[in-house]
């Protein structure tokens, strides 16, 4: 693969923000949005990013795929609900581009695939960042994206290599691995547990999570259905890259300060508490799924999948309580 | 024993209003309560009872059990997580009286049983209130109250008929069993299940409780779990009166217009949305203890308990959001 030098970053959300906003600086970078007035404001005004980096770049934003041409890498970082619809309207488009997915959970790659033969680019991003509005975005936490070759495509990691540079250049961190599915699941069974039962308790990412004194603590039930996650791993011939109790008990008491007052709200229960649809089928549902073609029974994760499944049908049907 | 002619009903809650608006209009009734304001508003204006009943009663109410005397039969109609805090002061009290417990769950006939040795009776009731005010309640539903002998205790059957007869005068309906056991499982298996879920859902008891087409659809997870629930039973030796499933799909299927805005909010739902301690304790809490004594596993009861407490963690420690 030659040197890439136009990108189109999809989605304007915090992370597509991050991504443009610092790759807009370096090489020519295009923004593919869903509202025509975000696309306006982003090419009068450019993105802005503070915090972590201080960036203002001119961007070029689009509401149509078609109105693009000789984009190189196209990276799809809206939420994992809109990717089948955006992979579909990109049907025919970017031919010579690879295509890097972003998301929460497992399944977006092979989405895509059904909609172009695009290399493809299985990324995990832990980076975070808040939009001040459509054309500010701040910079918050400055960890790395990991990203590999998707495993049933044909991106080469010599390609994965060279985005991985580009990324970091523009001034983020970006790791390549020749297989990102170690990372890629030890974060899936991570967002699994600590998303569903977020959403279930509407408690942020407490201590409470990792406190297995007394038997009714929820340490015992996040660490349980932990369990039945890693039991998946292990069953798809998955060496986990890092252990989800570990993260989880590392996460909640990490703070400078302890204080659960400024515990993580997990984007799960940032959605419930929006009444917004959340990426429970992409996450809990991914390990529900492969533990079905496993052969292992997960109890936990059907419960928590279910749990969480009703409480959205409650929006449609009942509004907001 | 002879007849009942001096009743006390501990609690004036909607159910408590219930037995003592109606007991109240048959034979002389107090009722003890928690607030001096409730019990100055009750001796000034009484008890009026609307809705499928129409009663205007005079009570006696009291905010300490020693100012009672010749008390022949005790009600005991709070909440669970009340019923240690009263049969304390109980004790040393009501020396002839017998003492029913109308509890969700299991597990407050022993603990009256701490404090004094009254013969228990057993029951749990299908009525429903409003309570409009103090000194105001509205009867909803006239379905049954059940009882029967507490089997670790001294009450005879002949007694709960006698008490069952009383109950009917009032206007009230009333069935005595030999065991309560039967019907006290079915109704602690389906409101283990249900309260539960609504608990971590925010769902009403609506249609999808039966729901079984889409392997998401939360029907099955009511059914696994209540199949856990009916696993304990069958271990401990208990035969149940009525399929808690049955319960269920009558239940959600039963409103006269199908329409599931008319669903009925389980109290641990509406405990959750006003943040008051629930009851998961004594009856979700209750089927777990149970399953550890007969060394059954019952994953999903295990979950939904330890949800919902972490689900009332989240109140104390980080208030309303």
């Amino acid at each position: 693969m030659s040197a890439v030098s136009k990108v189109c970053v999809v989605g304007a959300g915090a992370i597509g923000s991050l991504f443009a906003g610092h790759l807009g600086a370096i090489v020519e970078t295009s923004v593919l949005v869903r509202r025509p007035d975000h696309a306006e404001r982003l090419n009068k005004e450019g993105l802005r990013v503070s915090g972590k980096s201080d960036r203002q770049v001119d961007i070029s934003a689009v509401t149509d795929p078609g109105a693009l041409s000789g984009i190189d890498l196209v990276i799809i970082a809206t939420k994992a609900n809109a990717v089948e619809g955006i992979a579909s309207g990109m049907a025919g488009h970017f031919p010579d581009a690879m295509v890097m997915t972003v998301q929460n959970g497992l399944g977006c790659e092979a989405l895509v695939a059904r909609y172009g033969d695009w290399p493809i680019i299985s990324a995990v991003t832990f980076m975070s960042g808040f939009k001040h509005s459509d054309v500010h975005v701040e910079y918050e936490l400055d960890t790395e994206t990991w990203m590999g070759p998707w495993e049933q495509g044909s991106a080469d990691f010599e390609s994965v290599r060279n985005v991985a540079e580009l990324i970091q250049k523009a001034g983020l961190k970006a790791r390549a691995f020749p297989s990102l599915l170690p990372a890629q699941w030890s974060k899936l069974i991570f967002n699994s547990v600590v998303n569903s039962v977020a959403a279930a308790t509407d408690l942020p990412h407490v201590s409470a999570y990792a406190e297995t004194t007394a038997p009714t603590d929820l340490g015992h039930l996040v660490r349980a259905m932990m369990d039945e996650g890693k039991a998946v791993a292990k069953a798809r011939g998955v060496r986990l890259h890092e252990d989800p109790w570990e993260m989880n008990v590392k996460a909640v008491s990490h703070g400078q300060t302890g204080d659960d007052d400024y515990a993580h709200v997990p984007s799960m229960l940032d959605d419930v508490r929006a009444q917004r649809p959340t990426e429970i089928d992409w996450i809990t549902g991914a390990v529900v799924r492969e533990a079905a073609q496993a052969g292992i029974a997960v109890p936990i994760h059907e419960t928590l999948y279910r749990l969480v499944k009703a409480r959205e049908s409650g929006w449609a049907s009942h509004g907001s309580q």
